[in-house]
C-alpha cells in the first residue's frame, strides 16, 4: 500500500487496479473520512438501520466516493465504497457485496449543479419532525448558530462567501418524499432554481440533504442546521414560533 | 485456543470440552458478537439493570447462543453464555454462575416457528411508552425508515424478501405481559398465526422482541423499529397520529 | 506495588503505609471500581459539577472506601479516596487535597443499619423531577423492570431474596432536603424504620441514595430505579399515572 | 520538545520561537487542556458547527490561550491556538490558518475585570431556551446543585469563597445578543457592575459565558449551571416555576 496520492489517483493505476482509489492512509482522504463520519453520525441517531449516507469528491482528483446501499453505517469499511468519475457518469470502483445507494443520482445533482464538494444525508428525527410542523419551508430567526450558514452572497472585495446574520431568517425548503429516492431528482432541480442559495433541503417524513464546497463545510452546515431544527422543535413545543421577532417570545 | 470453527463446533470436540463452543476469536462469531452487542445496547438504555437479551444461532452449525439471566449486559463475557443445540432442546454448554434466561422458551419459539437466525430483546422505553399509547398494535405510516422492514412478501423472480414501501403502514402486535417471561409462549404463538409476516412483537409495559434471518438483519430491524417508535411518540405528543395520511398533519 | 490483597489489607501493613489500602491492581477492588463507576456515572449526567458519590465496603476485609468531597467525578483517581474502618468510626487513609464527603455519615448509616455493601448517590434529574411530582413516596406499578428490585421478603427454603413481581408497586420514600447533607441522618433512620424493605430513598430537590448487599447489586438497583423514574416522568407527562392499574391507560 | 515549563514560557524563548508556548506535554497545560475540553464539550452539543470556545490563563505565567474562530471544536489541535500576553493586549503566538475568535474581547473583559483564570463559552440549548422563557435573569431556587456556585461572599476567617446555600436563589443575568460578539463588550461591563458576584451571563438566543478563578472551577460552575438550566426547563414544562418556594410544587 502506498500513500502516494498522485499515483493512487492516476488513470493508469486505476485501470490496473481500481482498489488503488481506496488505498490512501490519510485519515482525511474521502475513502477513510466517509467511514469515520458514518460511524460518528450513527451515534447521533442519524444513520441507524443502514439509513443515510455521505458522498465526498476528492478535492484534487475529482473522484467521487459514495457509501453503498444497505450497509450498517457504524461498521462500514472503505472496501465497501463506490468510486465514480468527476461527474458521476462512470463507476470506477465497486465493492463486492453491495449495490450503489439509491441516493447516487441526488448526490450527482448536487455535485454537478451546485458544484458541491460533499453531500451529507441523514434521517435525523429533527428533520422529520420539522417536516411535519412546517409546511413548505423550515424557518428560524435570530439564533446565533444561524451565522454558521452561508447567505449565498459573496463579498465583492474578498470574493469570500458571506454568512447569514443573527438578524436573518434561515429558510430551508421542504420537498415531498417519493417511493424511491431516485424519483426525487426533479424536486432537487426545482429547489436549485427556486432557492438558488440554499445549502440544504428537507425531504418530508424522510430526512435532510446538506451540501457544501468541502466536506468540512458540509459537516459544519449539517451540524448547525440540525442544532437549529432541534431548537425550533423545542420552541414550537413551548408555543414560541421559531421565526418570531426578538422580544415577541413573551407574547406566547 | 483455535480458530478452526469446523473443529470447535465438531460433536466430538464439544463432548470433550463444551467450552470449545465459545473459543472462536472471530468477532462475528455468536459467542463474541452477543457480548459486543449487549454492551452497545446497554449504552442505548435498552439493557440497563440486567434487562434484555440476545440469542444468535450459528449460521453454519446451528448452535444457539443465549445470554444468561441476571448478568450486567455491559460487562458480559463469552464465558457467561449458554449454548443450546439446533432446536434448543438440549443445553450443550453452561456458564458457572448463571441460570438460563427466562426468555429462552421465547427465543426457541422464534427460532423454531419463524426460522429466525437471531432474536433481540430490549426494554427500550420507546417500546414501553408505545405499549401505553397504542392498544392492540403499534402503527406508523409514511416514514422513510419503514422501508427497512420486510413486508413478508417475496419477489417471485429473484426470491428475495420485499420490504415495506414508504406508502405502507408498519403494524407491530402488542401482547399483554405476564408474571414470568416463559408464560408468554402461548401469546407468541398466537402472534405468529395472526401476524404471519411480523418480524417483531411488543410486550406491554415490558419491551420488544425483534427477530430476523441473521443477526445483521435482526439488528437493522430493531434499530429501524426503535427509531420509528421514538418518532411515533414525538408525533403523538405533537397531536399528529403516527398513522395519519400524508398531508393530514396540518389538521391536528 | 503488590496484588496480594491479604497483605495490602493487613493491619500492620496499613499502619506502616496506609496507601497499601489503595494499591490493588484488581479492577473490581473498591479503590479502582469507585473511580471507574464515578466516571461512568458522570457521563449519565448523574455526577456533573462534582455532585454525587459512591461508597463501597470491601467484601472480605470490611474496609470502607469513600469518594471525597468536591472532586470532579470523571477525573477521580484512587489516590483521592478516603478509607475508613469497618463501621466508619475511624479514618485509615486520607487523600492529600480533599476533605471527606458530607455524605459520609449517611453512607455509614446505610452500612451499619442496613448492612449495605455499597451505596450509590446520584443527582439524577429523574430523581429530582420525581421528587417534585410525587409527595411522600415515588410509586410505579406493573412495569417489567420493577422485577429487578428486592421485595424485602426471603424465600423460606432457599434463603434467597425475593424480587418484586410485575404486578407489584415499587414505592420509594422521599425525604426533605436540608442545608447540609449530614443533617439528613435522622431522616435516613426514620426511613429505615418506616420502610424496612426499601433499598433506596429520594431526597427532594437533591437526588437519590441506593444501597445493596454488594456494589453489583447496588448498581443494578440504581439503574433499574433510574429507568423507572425516567419512565414515570414520561407517563406523567402523557397523563398516565405511573401507578395506575393495567388497562387503565386508555382512560387518561 | 521539552517539558521545562519555565523555559517554554520564558520571554527570550518565546521571542525565538513563539511555538514554545504550545510545546508542553502536560495534559493540564492550557494548550492541551483547551483541546481536550473542546472535544468533550462538542459531544455535549455545546460546540457543534464550530460554535463556542474556551480561554485559559496559565496559572503561573499568565499567558492567555484562546481557541480560534471557525475551527471544528472536536478536531482542534494545540497548533490552532492563539496565545496572548497577561492582559490580552498583545498576540504572542498565532496559528497559520485561523483568525482570532470574535469572543476574544469578551474573554479579555472577564480576565481583566473579574480576575478570571478561565472562561467557557457554549451554545448550550439549555441556555438558549432559558433565554426565551426568562426575561432579564435566569432564576432557580432550592436545588442541591445550586451549592456548587459561589455566593460572592468570603469567609472572614478562612478567606475562602462561600457557596450559595440550598435555600438560596441562583440568579444569572441575561443580556441581548448583537450582530457581532465584540459588540457585547459594553453589556458585559454593565453586568459586572449590576451583578458583581455573578460567575456567568447568558446571551439571549445565543448561549452562555461562565468564568472562574481556575479552569477547574469554571468547568464545575458551567456543568452545575447547565444542569440547573436543564432542570429549570423541565420544571417550567411541568408548570412548576423554577424559583418557587419548597412545598409550592403541588399548587401548580
Amino acid at each position: 500500500m502506498s500513500d502516494n496520492e498522485d499515483f493512487l489517483h492516476n488513470e493508469e493505476a486505476i485501470r490496473q487496479d481500481p482498489d488503488n482509489l481506496i488505498k490512501s492512509n490519510d485519515p482525511n482522504h474521502p475513502a477513510n473520512l466517509i467511514c469515520t463520519l458514518c460511524e460518528q453520525f450513527y451515534h447521533n441517531n442519524w444513520c441507524t438501520g443502514t439509513a443515510g449516507g455521505i458522498s465526498i469528491k476528492h478535492s484534487k482528483y475529482d473522484h467521487i466516493y459514495v457509501a453503498p446501499s444497505g450497509v450498517q453505517k457504524e461498521k462500514m469499511k472503505k472496501e465497501d465504497l463506490f468510486v465514480l468519475n468527476h461527474d458521476g457518469s462512470k463507476i470506477l470502483r465497486s465493492p463486492k457485496f453491495y449495490k450503489p445507494s439509491d441516493c447516487t443520482p441526488l448526490f450527482k445533482a448536487c455535485f454537478n449543479v451546485k458544484n458541491a464538494g460533499a453531500i451529507i444525508h441523514t434521517h435525523s428525527q429533527h428533520a422529520v419532525i420539522c417536516s411535519l410542523i412546517f409546511k413548505d419551508e423550515f424557518r428560524i430567526s435570530n439564533i446565533e448558530n444561524i451565522k454558521a450558514i452561508p447567505s449565498g452572497k459573496t463579498d465583492p472585495v474578498t470574493g469570500k462567501s458571506i454568512a447569514l446574520s443573527y438578524f436573518d431568517t434561515l429558510k430551508i425548503p421542504i420537498i415531498e418524499n417519493m417511493a424511491h429516492e431516485n424519483e426525487l431528482v426533479d424536486s432537487f432541480h426545482e429547489v436549485f432554481k427556486k432557492y438558488p442559495h440554499t445549502t440544504a433541503l428537507i425531504v418530508r417524513r424522510h430526512g435532510i440533504f446538506v451540501w457544501g464546497p468541502t466536506i468540512e463545510k458540509a459537516k459544519i452546515f449539517n451540524e448547525a442546521i440540525d442544532y437549529l431544527m432541534e431548537l425550533a422543535i423545542k420552541m414550537y413545543q413551548l408555543g414560541i414560533p421559531p421565526d418570531c421577532p426578538i422580544g415577541d417570545e413573551q407574547k406566547y
